[in-house]
C-alpha cells in the first residue's frame, strides 16, 4: 500500500544544497510545483512560534508554488531582524522563480535564538534554484533533517476511479533529548484533486491523530509544521464532500503515509530502542482518550519503567492519574503485549500475578503494546513514543 | 535562623529501624506524640493515590499521636488487599501504643504495584515502638528516604512574646530519573499554640509556593505527603487570626524550614550538579505568574539546555510559549544570574549580544538564576530545578 520511498508525482520538483549554515551536511531545500497548488497547513500551538511559522501561516491562504526549508538554524527568537530575514527568504525565492512572495511557504529547523547567518542563506537560494528538478526532489528528506540519523520517507499510490493518486510525505524529526534542536516538520505533495478547505480539514484531522499522538520529550517546538501541497493534477472528479467515497480513500491512504512518518520519527529518538505503542479505550470522551494516551506517553518514569526486569506497571496507572481526565483507578484494566504475548497487569483496579518468563520475552521485544481499557465509555486513541529513557536510566542506574 | 539538623521538641519522640523491606538500610519510621496534635496535611493530586494517602486523608481530621512511615514499598495500585494492609499498619501501631487505629496517620514510599510484605512490616512495627525516645527521632530523616543520597533536614527555632517556638522538617525526595521510587514525603513537627484551620490553610499556603513550586521529572507521585503536627505546648497564645504578628512570625519561620526542605530535594536529583531558580515577574495573574515559572523548571529542555557551551535561553522562552498562560515574546525581559554577574539575554523579545566569557562564568556556576520579567503585570513566582539532564545529555551527546 505504502513505500518507504518518493514517487515520482508529476508537476513536483525540488532540491537540496549545502548552504554553508551547516558544517558539512546539506542544509536547505526547495518544493518546487509548476502548478499553483491548494495547501493546508497545521503549526505549533506555541506562542513563541517562529518568524517561518508566522510568515507560513499568513501565506498558506494563497495558492502555493514554493517551499523553501533550511535546517541548521530555527529562526525562532530573533525578533525583528530573524522575521525581516524570513521575509526576505520568500522575497529571493521567489524573483528566482518569477512568482510572488506571497506564494512561497517557509520552515526553518535549528537552534534557535540566533538569527540566520544571512549572507550564506542568500547565496544558497540563489545556488539551490539552478537545479529544481525531479530527482533533486529526492535531496530534500536529507535537507531537512537536524540530529536525525534516518531520512524519514513515506509514499503512497492508489486508483480512484481510473485515476491514479499519488501522495508523497517526508519529515524530520530530532535528537530525543539533544538541548538545540527538536522540531517536527513534515511535507506532504499530492496531485489529488479535492477543495483547499476539505485537504485543511483533513490534515488538521489526521495530524492531531498521528503527529499530535507522539511524545518526543513533552515540548511544543517553536518551528512545529506540516504541510500538504496538492496541484489537482490527477483528473479525479474534485472532492467537495467528506462524506464521499474517494473523500474517505484519500483519508485513509493520507492517514497512512502520516501515521509511518510520525512513527518514524518516535523511533528515530536518541538512545531510542523500543518503539511504545499506547492503546487506550473506554474513556468518557475522545478528548478524554487523547489526553490519557498522550500522558502515559509523554511521561519519563513510564518510558523509564521499561528498563530493568522489573514491570513497573504501577507508572502508567500513576500517569493516568495526572491526565486531567475522568478517571477511575479501581476500574482499569492494563496489559502489555509483544510478539502475540500478552500479560495482565490489573483488573478492576486489583494487580494482577503474571508470569515473569512472558514478561521477560514483552519487555525484550523492540516493539511492546500498552494496551488500557480505563472502562468509562466508549472512546478510544493511540499514542506512539519510544524508551528515550532506556539509555539513560541504565546509565544512571549503574552508578549506584 | 534556620539550622540543617533537627532539635528536641519537648513531647516529640520517635524511631526508626530496619523491617527489612529493603536490603540493609533503615525502612520503617515512626513519629510519636505524647500529646494528641492538630494536624494538616497537603497530599498528592493524583487520581491514582496510594492506600496510605486516602487513610491519612481521613484521619487527618482527627487528633492525631503517631505518624506511620515505611520505605521501600509505596503501597500504590494495590487494591484492597493493599488497603487493607494500610488500615492494619495503623491498627497495629495504635494497639501497640494504646491509642486508637483513627489517631494514627500513615505515609508509605518506594515501589508500587506490589503488596507490602505484612509479615516483615508487622514484625517490625512490634519492634519500633520498643524504642520509641527523643534520640532516636533523630533515625526518622534516614528510615523514610528511598533513592535519597542526602538527608533532608531543617529546624528552625524563635521567639513569640516569651515562648519559644520551635520547628522540625524532615523530608524525602527522589533519585531524579529513577523509574520505581520518586515521591515527596514531608513532615512537619511543632510546639506553636495555633488553631487546626490556620495551621491547615499555613500548609495548604506554603505547600504551594515550595514544594509544588520544584520540578523533579514531572510526573506527580502516588504518595506525595506533607504533613504537620503541633502539639501546642509553646504556650502561647493561641494564634487564630491570619493577621496576628505572632501568625506572620510563624509563617515566616515555617516558610522557610519548607522552602530549605524543598530545595533539598532539588539538589539530591540525581546527576544533579546545578541548583536552577526561576525568578518570574510581571505576569498578569498569580495564577499566570506560577504556571510559567513551573513550566520552564519543568522542561527537559530547559534543564538539557545548561548542558554544554551554548547560552541556550530560547528554551526558555519556548516553554514560556507552552504555559497555556498570558504572555507575548515581544514583551519578554531574560537574564542569567550568578555569583553577582548578569548577562541579559533577551530584551523586548529581542535577543541581546553578551559577554562570552561572563556567560562561560555563570554557566559553569554551581547554582544559577534564570530571571524572566514577562512584562504583562504585577505577579511574581519562584520555582526550583536541577541540571537532571547535565549528565544524560551529556552521556547521550558523547554518543554521536
Amino acid at each position: 500500500m505504502f513505500k518507504e520511498n518518493l514517487i515520482k508525482i508529476k508537476g513536483f520538483k525540488g532540491n537540496g544544497i549545502h548552504s554553508k549554515v551547516k558544517y558539512k551536511k546539506l542544509d536547505l531545500g526547495i518544493v518546487y510545483s509548476e502548478k499553483p497548488c491548494i495547501a493546508a497547513g497545521v503549526f505549533t500551538k506555541n506562542k513563541t512560534c517562529a518568524a517561518p511559522v508566522k510568515i507560513s501561516k499568513i501565506n498558506i491562504k494563497n495558492p502555493i508554488n514554493a517551499i523553501i526549508i533550511n535546517s541548521g538554524n530555527a529562526n525562532a527568537c530573533t525578533g525583528k531582524e530573524g522575521h525581516d530575514n524570513a521575509l526576505n527568504m520568500c522575497k529571493q525565492t521567489s524573483k528566482n522563480l518569477g512568482i510572488n512572495p506571497e506564494n512561497v511557504l517557509i520552515a526553518s529547523t535549528g537552534i534557535i535564538g540566533k538569527q540566520l547567518p544571512m549572507d550564506k542563506i542568500s547565496s544558497g537560494i540563489d545556488e539551490i534554484v539552478k537545479d529544481i528538478n525531479y530527482d533533486n526532489f529526492n535531496l530534500l528528506p536529507e535537507a531537512i533533517k537536524t540530529t536525525d540519523k534516518t531520512d524519514k520517507i513515506c509514499s503512497s499510490e492508489f486508483q480512484i476511479g481510473n485515476h491514479t493518486i499519488k501522495i508523497n510525505g517526508f519529515a524530520k524529526g530530532s535528537g530525543m533529548i539533544h538541548p538545540n534542536m527538536a522540531t517536527t516538520l513534515g511535507f506532504i505533495t499530492t496531485n489529488v484533486n479535492i477543495s483547499k478547505s476539505l485537504l485543511q480539514k483533513l490534515l488538521t484531522e489526521l495530524a492531531d491523530v498521528t503527529f499530535n499522538m507522539i511524545s518526543v520529550d513533552g515540548d511544543t517546538s517553536t518551528n512545529d509544521t506540516i504541510i500538504a501541497l496538492s496541484n489537482q493534477s490527477a483528473e479525479n472528479e474534485k472532492i467537495t464532500s467528506p462524506d464521499s467515497i474517494s473523500y474517505l480513500k484519500f483519508k485513509k491512504h493520507l492517514h497512512e503515509v502520516l501515521q509511518n512518518l510520525a512513527i518514524m520519527v518516535v523511533k528515530d529518538g536518541e538512545g531510542a530502542t523500543k518503539l511504545l505503542t499506547v492503546t487506550l479505550k473506554g474513556a468518557r470522551t475522545k478528548n478524554d482518550a487523547k489526553k490519557q494516551a498522550k500522558s502515559i506517553i509523554t511521561s519519563s518514569l513510564v518510558k523509564s519503567a521499561f528498563f530493568g526486569e522489573d514491570v513497573n506497571w504501577g507508572r502508567i496507572v500513576c500517569s493516568l492519574g495526572n491526565s486531567l481526565s475522568s478517571f477511575d483507578p479501581n476500574k482499569v484494566f492494563l496489559s502489555f503485549k509483544a510478539n502475540n504475548k500478552e500479560i495482565i497487569l490489573m483488573k478492576n483496579g486489583e494487580p494482577k500475578e503474571y508470569r515473569k518468563e512472558i514478561a521477560e520475552e514483552i519487555m525484550s521485544s523492540d516493539e511492546i503494546e500498552i494496551y488500557v481499557n480505563v472502562n468509562l465509555g466508549n472512546y478510544s486513541a493511540k499514542s506512539w513514543g519510544c524508551d528515550l529513557s532506556y539509555d539513560y536510566v541504565k546509565i544512571n542506574a549503574s552508578y549506584s
